[in-house]
């Protein structure tokens, strides 16, 4: 599982952390999701999110793996709405075209742009780590630009939505 | 989402409590998720059940329906992991055939035999409620018999997953 917090001011994004889970050494299941579970819970803590987005594959596994992910998912939510923070999600797919503009982009091409855009200059460790990071990156291109440019979302639906980004 | 929670002393098991979370009446599916971790955290201080039983489905489901449902098991399960509550988890036709004796029973000859075995006179409001009560039982079943009659489970097995059994 990888993960990626973003700091927004204005126009720049920053990188807070990005990094992964490492799941591989446990082999019990209920474990993992322990496991999960505590560390989304300190990356929380740690980061202080004011937004949580995750990707939600939607084709490409059998049932099996899909409820998997879906605990697995579940859990790290459940850290993010002991806190109250809104969560977003998208498909694989929408975050390569947020990213790098090709829905079909590559892991790597998709961690090129990432590098470019929030500008870290060490290629990371796992390149789980940049999904994460993806998925954050997507969504602040998304909730940033829905309201200049899309025209598919009103006024209403965007204070409704971000409550704390009126003043 | 249906729950029970069941008291057992020596042979006799008690119901303590069973109910369904109404998900209805909310739309958005954000605090839908909300809704069933905090009342589960609820449940959880409520009750403080010892064991944790799910309901697994394998098959019958499309991916999509199967992520959602792993996501609000993953929420859950949070609740549970928080307490450090060991889970389990049985597939319907396991918990069925566990307490009706076919895997292939209805809702309501599951429903039957509960109020038989748990010893409830009301008939539930929901049967979803039962779906529930019926997870906790089959595990208690499991559990319990496991040692006596299995043959398939050793002592070893027996005295590493029930530490708190064994004095």
């Amino acid at each position: 599982m990888g993960f990626g917090a973003i700091l927004v001011v204005g126009q720049k994004i920053s990188l807070l952390g990005m990094g992964i889970v490492d799941l591989k050494k446990e082999s019990d299941y209920a474990v993992k999701l322990k496991l999960i579970f505590e560390r989304t819970q300190q990356l929380v803590d740690d980061f202080k999110p004011d937004q949580f987005a995750v990707e939600a594959p939607f084709y490409g596994k059998n049932v099996q793996s899909m409820l998997k992910l879906g605990r697995a998912q579940g859990v790290t939510m459940a850290a993010a709405l002991m806190r109250d923070i809104p969560i977003a999600e998208y498909s694989p797919r929408k975050i390569k075209q947020s990213i790098t503009g090709s829905g079909a982009a590559s892991k790597e091409q998709v961690a090129a742009m990432l590098q470019s855009i929030v500008g870290f200059s060490e290629q990371p460790r796992f390149l789980d780590a940049t999904d994460g990071l993806a998925a954050a990156v997507c969504h602040h291109f998304q909730s940033s630009s829905a309201v200049p440019k899309g025209g598919k979302k009103n006024w209403g639906d965007f204070i409704r939505q971000n409550p704390g980004r009126v003043r």
